[in-house]
């Protein structure tokens, strides 16, 4: 894999977030406890198998393992904010890690989602499921309207939702803005099937901030604006504060759409009533929540919010725009096929709250 | 707790299926490898803190510990059904251990699920997610047919899908076929808003094999049918090859519904489209999958297969009886509180599928 030893040359090596003397494939465990001793670039450098201590189920030296629990040889789903539970997946290989300006990343060779990047030592997307969440994120706000032209992405660097913008033959410019081009280079090496997004003519990167982005975007160009920036957005976060959906309401055209990743219907870490009331008084058009299960994703859920501007009323439950994945040829796009997860009555079901849910929002 | 003690002398006590030396509370780790020295009836008996071992993270001396993952302090809910992934739930307290003569249980107080029922090893039932399970396997068949007077459950146990069945006014006679009466009074020990459903008078319990309950039932009695005994159903489970789902049918009345757990859409071990072939061979009525998502459970979600005899159609997308939540007098039964999961948006939600799944239908 010649092109993976040019990422690695290309950016400085960071520290594992996942045990360093994981096990790499069937050959058991290698010993030593910590960072200095372990592995390089996630290759396990000593095969030989040494007795577990204590420093191997511990991240440092403080009690802290039960509160972040780790196991050689998986890759641990574990957030504070959901504390509490943890999903491990098993790995066979590490297949890439290394830190660009902004952040750590690692592909893994997982055995039962397949590769998995990792950001930050957060699980940011697995090939097994990465379907479910960016053809949601995509086609509940553009089926929801007629014949979507400009489309604009903030974040969403991997390619998925290019790929899925992609199959609307309807749009003729999609901006996308990505802070961080190492993420796209490691997501073209290792996820070609998601980072084919790219190879739409239609779309154009800037390699910037997305709130950066739309200052100077001209008032009511995009029909549709995707935000996958945020993972997961908290209540503490900045663009809370700042006029960042401002920004994005004045970008849009009227009865424009703007989706971005809310939180699980399970653990709410976010004032959803209260953020879903904010987002009626910025966007003034319709505000509904949808959900769809990502296995991978902490509870196996993940929620969207949809907002419209001010404008032709748009009832994001009720699809306006099919896509019809029978009809190969007219939702490929630059994918290589249909979509595996999205359909119209996915759609319309995803708005479907259980009652706990429902009666909160 | 005096009945807990009661419960622990009653029955002979099982070993731990998570590590004897697991954390309880906040004190960390009680040291000692093996069973005999670690722990009696799930209290910790050596408390003071002792370096862990190998054998603290194995099962046994073999390297199974990759493919059976286990951490001190934590559940692991790890199946070789769907193997490379666990769940792990941080657990506080183990409240109580034993072993029937069918099964071993634990009942585990967990931070972010509240109480945690464990039968052989595999988690059943969380306070925190089961009304999903319980209210959809109960609500989705039930609601399907208008005014339902006789339901059989076979298994359930713990009582909740008791409790469910107790919301429908219709309901005259409630039969529940169960094997072990030591579970029923570990869930009602401990669990006492599930086994609530017990305390409805048409309830009649029958310690005894659901198989031979339906030898002797009578022809036609029954609107509906509900199975929680086999979890999860394996392909390769004798009731394939059984009479069972024979018995099933001519326990129904015409028209009459059946309701099974069936698997995960994301991870089928089930040959669904065989299973779906087979059961609209035997009932000779309507065969549909619905899903609905549960945390706690192996991907996130779980599966139901539903069945109708022939006679009256049943179309199990669309619910005939709702249960109106927000009239509590009417959809309360012995339950304290309205559903917390269901509603006839969900009931129709359910049989939506991604193209993937419905693709493979």
């Amino acid at each position: 894999m010649q092109a993976v030893e040019k990422l690695q040359q290309s950016y400085r090596p960071g520290t594992f977030l996942i045990s360093d003397n994981m096990a790499i494939g069937d050959e058991g465990k290698c010993g030593g406890g910590g960072k200095e001793k372990g592995s390089e670039n996630g290759v396990c450098s000593d095969a030989s198998a040494k007795p577990i201590t204590e420093n191997d189920v511990r991240r440092d030296d403080s009690s802290s393992d039960l509160e972040n629990p780790q196991l050689p040889g998986w890759f641990a789903e574990y957030s504070p904010l959901w504390p509490g539970q943890a999903h491990f997946l098993k790995i066979e290989k590490v297949l890439f890690e290394g830190k660009s300006q902004y952040q750590h990343m690692m592909v893994l060779e997982s055995t039962a989602y397949g590769k998995v990047f990792v950001l930050d030592g957060a699980l940011q997307l697995t090939e097994k499921d990465e379907c479910a969440y960016q053809e949601m994120i995509t086609h509940l706000p553009l089926c929801s309207i007629p014949k979507p032209q400009k489309v604009l992405l903030i974040g969403g660097g991997d390619g998925g939702i290019l790929r899925e913008i992609s199959r609307h033959s309807s749009v003729v410019h999609i901006d996308i803005c990505e802070m961080d081009m190492m993420l796209i280079d490691v997501y073209r090496e290792f996820f070609p099937e998601v980072a084919v997004g790219y190879e739409d003519p239609r779309v154009r990167l800037h390699i910037m901030d997305g709130s950066e982005f739309l200052k100077s975007a001209q008032g009511g160009t995009y029909d549709a604006i995707i935000v996958d920036a945020f993972d997961p957005i908290r209540p503490e976060h900045e663009i809370f504060g700042s006029p960042f959906f401002e920004m994005v309401v004045k970008a849009l055209r009227e009865g424009g759409v703007m989706c971005i990743q809310a939180e699980s219907l399970w653990f709410p870490s976010l004032n959803l009533p209260q953020l879903i009331h904010t987002f009626k008084n910025i966007f003034k058009g319709s505000v509904n929540y949808a959900w769809a299960p990502v296995p991978a994703y902490p509870s196996g859920v993940i929620g969207f919010l949809l907002c419209s501007t001010e404008g032709p009323r748009v009832d994001f439950t009720r699809p306006v725009n099919p896509l019809n994945h029978h009809d190969a040829a007219s939702s490929l796009g630059v994918a290589k096929e249909p979509p595996k997860f999205y359909n119209a009555e996915m759609h319309s079901a995803s708005f479907c709250l259980p009652s706990f849910a429902r009666d909160r929002l």
